[in-house]
């Protein structure tokens, strides 16, 4: 990508009543835009990085056996209301408006109720099941306050899964499954060792859900993490019962804030139950459908990792979900300059490597500064000096001192 | 994918009150799911068209020069005030609500005033222009009659581009561009040669606004068609006039039924000026900037394919965009006829070729009957006759003999 075709540019200064660091960072260099409150679109970088995030977390679910779908975001009332989630009392986020002849409809905030009924068409025997089926959707979410960038939209990209078993024990065997996928994609897009599964109220069906929660200051929760075991409690259940159940000791337990980036939850039969879906197993006889319910904040999780990433002078983002591997700064105007980085460009992007080429007639300062705000992991110079020396010169996001290399040499190193 | 894997299953009939042909066979087949009239879910093999679909036109939108975003579903009610499209007097498709703060809100049927008014933070000078931009994105609009299936949704996936150039000649030269990159995706997606560029009423700025329009029984509109010409007019500006103008005469016109793929439209500086968006021109002078909106209804599209391309049995898919290319059926159930099914699967796989493996225990009959009516370009028998032979026995979709032929043979072929 030449930086020179790219409309948006990085700006110095962001609106002060955007207070979270995730969203001013990401809209100074330009990701991001602000709608308004809690409402961003994606600009083309900030699509790469959210496209990217997509990849990794596609492949897991793919790998658990699940497969993608798109359920709808206009939804409606009757079928809320069979498992009485339609009314405000009890769903305070809620976007609803209604048909030209008047009935209402509300815009999709979660898909159990959809997904359960749509399957009524497909499951009928234990033949049909397991099923297990994900999609990434623009929730809606009316949130009374919406301040942390990102981290809490009223429109956000979500993946949800949703899982269909037989029996109690398939539905735990694929549930600890998706704690594993989970894991992995954490671990993938770069907040592994700052991501930790934790047990919080479960609901009527089973004493725990689980969430995985990532250590930030910029989190809107509280976590009880025991470092060791690698396991946390939510505030819901930090409870001597509870303490005693998982074998963990109060003063052992770090209080600290985090930011929740997935949820998994067990709802039993009772969404099923409610909404009609059901089997017949081998011997004839009807049988509940056990449903788990799956989640991983997209567009949230591209915000934790600017949280967690990033330094005075802008985004450091991990290799894996990185807009691009290169940013190619070419110094200095003349043929031979630009010649040799039109070169080298072609080169790395005919081996697939991903490059933001920055070609424009700017002062070094600029492009430097424009490279660490973006936070491409390894900056490269080619200018009057490198060419005299026949090589050019790599800098590290991570580090501080660039260090001068052949080409090939370079495209070794990132082959590692 | 392997059948026996994929929830969905194909059923005979569909609620009579779905009267349209499309949406009629994409249920019938495991494609979509009908939510209520006008919204329908993309179940796993109708996302894989969609994205099938996608794939082509962002190809040849990336070739135009335009970059990729993702806008927003929630729109402010001050901006579309701005350009007088927030009264339902004006626009009657809003879908809208309010925050918790009593705020109106809407949902994005269009993105004009958004995008030109994001950009107001990128454009300032003759330097930063032209832009180009697109996004797949859910359109809501409330439609008062929604009965052709995924042709016209109130929930329906659509790409809008939009130009913004510095004055009239560029913008007609991006335009321009733009009806050739149509007429490509139409092709290549396999309605061509029945897909007409229609003049219509231009509005304010420009006398003609022109749609793509696809011949089809099942469409809305009426268009008046010159065959040897390639273009058409619509019926809001068949007059005498422009009849003239075009060099049409009325007796050479068919009056066609036809349904909308496409349209595009120059805005002038009609809305960038109500938003304002200007730029500075290299004499420092303030200058307009000129607007052009393009859209291609994805899912609308899908829907005139299925429209144009089904028989009695069942969708017959172009092959750039069915959900796989080859349809392996193994017919029999021993080890034999299945490891040959398997290893001949893996084979095709491994090269890439994308396969919808019929592997379920159920009789010959009900196998070809999915074949047809999920419509894959090539079917493709194993059973103990052909193992006998040492052939494998090949049927394409559009033909209604097969042939035998080795599977190196069968492979050969699809490469051509």
């Amino acid at each position: 990508m030449r930086l020179s075709q790219l409309f948006t540019k990085t700006r110095k200064e962001v609106s002060t009543d955007e207070t979270s660091k995730n969203a001013q960072l990401l809209i100074k260099s330009g990701f991001i835009y602000k709608e308004m409150a809690g409402v961003y679109a994606f600009l083309p970088l900030g699509l790469i990085v959210i496209e990217k995030i997509k990849a990794i977390v596609r492949e897991e679910m793919d790998n658990l056996g699940a497969s993608e779908l798109s359920m709808t975001t206009i939804q409606s009332k009757d079928l809320w209301q069979k498992t009485d989630r339609w009314d405000d009392k009890n769903v305070d986020v809620w976007f609803k408006s209604e048909l030209k002849n008047g009935s209402e409809i509300g815009f999709g905030w979660s898909h159990e109720e959809p997904i359960t009924n749509m399957l009524r068409s497909y499951i009928s025997s234990y033949r049909d099941l397991p099923v297990y089926v994900y999609q990434f959707q623009n929730k809606l979410r009316n949130e009374l306050r919406a301040k942390s960038g990102i981290m809490r939209g009223r429109e956000f990209l979500m993946k949800d899964m949703y899982s269909f078993s037989s029996d109690e024990d398939k539905h735990k065997s694929f549930y600890d499954n998706t704690i594993t996928a989970y894991n992995k994609v954490f671990d993938r897009v770069g907040i592994g060792k700052d991501t930790f599964l934790t047990f919080a109220s479960g609901g009527a069906f089973t004493q725990f859900s689980h969430e995985f929660q990532t250590l930030t200051d910029s989190g809107e929760d509280v976590i009880y993490l025991h470092r060791q075991k690698k396991i946390a409690v939510n505030k819901e259940v930090l409870t001597s019962e509870v303490l005693d159940q998982l074998g963990l000791k109060r003063e052992e337990l770090e209080e600290l804030k985090a930011a929740e980036v997935g949820n998994i939850f067990s709802f039993g039969s009772i969404k099923t139950d409610q909404l009609g879906l059901s089997y017949v197993d081998v011997d004839g006889k009807t049988r509940p459908v056990i449903l788990g319910s799956y989640g991983i904040g997209i567009s949230r999780l591209m915000g934790v990792i600017v949280e967690l990433f990033s330094d005075e002078k802008g985004i450091v983002w991990p290799e894996n979900i990185a807009p691009a591997k290169v940013y190619l700064a070419r110094i200095g105007e003349n043929n031979e300059v630009i010649t040799s980085a039109d070169m080298f460009y072609k080169v790395l992007t005919d081996k697939n490597i991903e490059v933001i080429y920055d070609d424009r007639d700017i002062r070094a300062g600029e492009k430097f500064a424009d490279a660490d705000l973006i936070g491409i992991p390894y900056r490269v110079v080619i200018s009057d000096k490198t060419l005299k020396s026949g090589l050019i010169e790599v800098k590290r996001r991570k580090e501080k001192e660039s260090t001068n290399m052949s080409e090939k040499e370079f495209i070794k190193k990132l082959a590692t």
